[in-house]
C-alpha cells in the first residue's frame, strides 16, 4: 500500500469516526434532555470534536484539525441530519451501534496515540492522549447535559482504550507492521468492550479493594 | 473614519462588552446559587472572558487578550462592583438588560468572527468561533454553577449569533462596507432575539421533527 | 544555595504537591460518587494536573509540564496507590490532611505565579494564574463528579491563594529575597485557611452586602 493510499484511508476513517460520534452524541443527548435542533447539533458537534480538540490543545498542535478542515464540520452535519431522518430505526439497532462505537473509540485511540507520538512524548503520555481522544468528547457531552460522565458509570470503557493504546505502543516498539498493530489494537478494544458488556463486568470499586 | 479611530472604537466596545458580561454573569449566578463575594466575582470573570479565551485557545491565538491586557480585568472588576451597588435597580430593568445583552452577544459575535478570519479559517469555522465568543462564557458559568447550560434552555440564543455571523460573512464576501456589515449584523441578532422572546418562539425539538 | 539546588528543591516540591493533589482528589471523589478504580485514578489525575494545565494553555506555555515529563504521571499513580493502601488511616487524619492541603495550594500558587511572570504578564494576571494553578484542578474534579465547585462552598479557599499571590508579588517587587518571599507566602495562605476554618469564617454573600 502506498503512503498516499494509507493517508487517504486514515483520513476517510477520521471523517467516518467523526460523523459517527456526532450521531451517537446526538442520540445520547436526545435521550437525556430534550434538546431543540440547535442543542442537539451543538452536543453532537462537541462529542465529535471535543476529544481531538482537547488532545491538540494539550499538545499545542495547531491548527486544530476541524479548524483547518471544514470537511469535518460537513460530516458532523451529515451525521446529525442522518440521525434525525433515521432516528427510530437507528435507536433500535443497539447491537450495530455498539459495534460501531467500539470500533470508533478504537480508531480514535489510535489516531490520538499517533498524533501524540509525532510530538515525541513518552509512551504513557501517548496512551493517555489516545484515550482522551476517544472518550473526552463524550465526557464533555455529559458535563454539558449535567450527567455524571459516562466513564464513571459505564462498563469498562476508557480502560479499554488505555489497554488498546498500550498494546499498540508495545507492538510499534517491537517493530510490528503498523497495519497489523492497528488491526490488533482495534480487536483488543472491541473484545474488552464486548466481554465487559456481555458479562456485565466492571472494574472493582476504588475503596472496596482496600479494606 | 481613520483606522486608528476604528481600532479605538472596537477596543472601547470590547471593554464595554466585557464589563457588561461580567455584570450579567454575576446577576445570573447570584439568582441561582448564593455565592459569596469571591464566587460572584469568579463567575462574573469566567462569563466575561470564557468565550474569548476558548476561541483564542482553539485558534492558537497567543497571548490571550485578557492575559496581555489587564484593562480587561479592571473593567470586569468595575462591572461587578457596579452590579453590587446597583443590584436591585439593575435586576428590575429586565427590558434594558435584554437590550444590552442582545447587543452584547452581537458585538462579541462580530469580534470573534473577525479574530477567526485573521487566522484564515473557512467561513463556517469563523461563524462557529463568533458564536463561541458570544455564548461559551455563559455556558461555562452554567456548568460551574451546575445549571443546564443556557443555550439548551433559552429561546433562540446561540442560533441568533450563528445567523448574525453568517450574514456578516456574506456581507463581507459581497464587499459591503465593514461598518454597514456590523450595523446589519447587530440588527439581525437583536431582531431574532426580540421576536423569539416576544412570541416565545423556540427551535423545534430534535426528535419531534422526525416522526 | 546554588541555582541547581534551588531548581532541584522546586522540582521536588512540584512532584510532592502533584502526588498530594492526586491523593486528595481521589479521596474527595471517593466520598461523593463511588468511582471504580479507573474513575478514581482519572479524577485524581485531573485534580493533580488540571490547574497547571489550564494555566499553561492560557499562557501558551508548551509543552505542558506533565506532557513533557512522565515523572509527574508516576507520582500521580504513586499518590493514588498510596491512598488506596492507607485509605482508612488517611481519611482519619483530617488535621494532617488540612495542613498538607494548605501548604499544597500555597506551593502551587507560587509555582503558578512564577510561571506566569516568565511570560511577562501584569501582576494581577500573574496572581490569577497562581490561584488558577492551585484551585482549578479541584474545580474540574467537582464539575466532573457533578458537584458544586469547592470554591463556591468552602471557607475562604481561592481567596487565600489570591491573597498569598498578591503578597508574594509585592515582596518580589520590593526586592525581598525569593526564599523569604516563598516562606511568607506559604505562611499567609496557611494562616488565612487556618483562621477561616477555625472560626468558620467565610466571605460575605454577594447580595447581602448591598441592600
Amino acid at each position: 500500500m502506498s503512503f498516499a493510499t494509507a493517508m487517504t484511508i486514515l483520513y476517510a476513517l477520521e471523517l467516518l469516526g467523526t460523523a459517527f460520534f456526532a450521531a451517537s452524541g446526538t442520540i445520547v443527548a436526545n435521550e437525556k434532555s430534550k434538546p431543540d435542533w440547535f442543542g442537539a447539533t451543538f452536543i453532537g458537534f462537541i462529542t465529535a470534536i471535543g476529544g481531538g480538540s482537547l488532545r491538540d490543545v494539550l499538545l499545542g498542535s495547531y491548527p486544530l484539525s476541524w479548524v483547518a478542515d471544514p470537511n469535518l464540520i460537513y460530516v458532523i452535519i451529515f451525521g446529525i441530519v442522518f440521525t434525525s431522518i433515521f432516528y427510530n430505526p437507528l435507536t433500535r439497532m443497539r447491537r450495530t451501534l455498539f459495534i460501531f462505537d467500539s470500533i470508533g473509540i478504537a480508531m480514535f485511540t489510535i489516531l490520538g496515540t499517533e498524533k501524540a507520538l509525532m510530538y515525541h512524548v513518552a509512551p504513557p503520555i501517548a496512551a493517555i492522549m489516545g484515550m482522551f481522544t476517544a472518550v473526552m468528547g463524550g465526557v464533555m457531552r455529559d458535563v454539558l447535559t449535567n450527567e455524571t460522565p459516562v466513564i464513571f458509570r459505564k462498563e469498562i470503557y476508557a480502560t479499554a482504550c488505555l489497554a488498546g493504546a498500550t498494546v499498540y505502543l508495545l507492538l510499534l516498539y517491537m517493530h510490528v507492521n503498523r497495519d497489523a498493530a492497528i488491526a490488533i489494537c482495534v480487536t483488543i478494544v472491541f473484545l474488552i468492550r464486548y466481554v465487559a458488556v456481555k458479562f456485565r463486568l466492571s472494574l472493582p470499586h476504588f475503596k472496596s479493594t482496600i479494606k
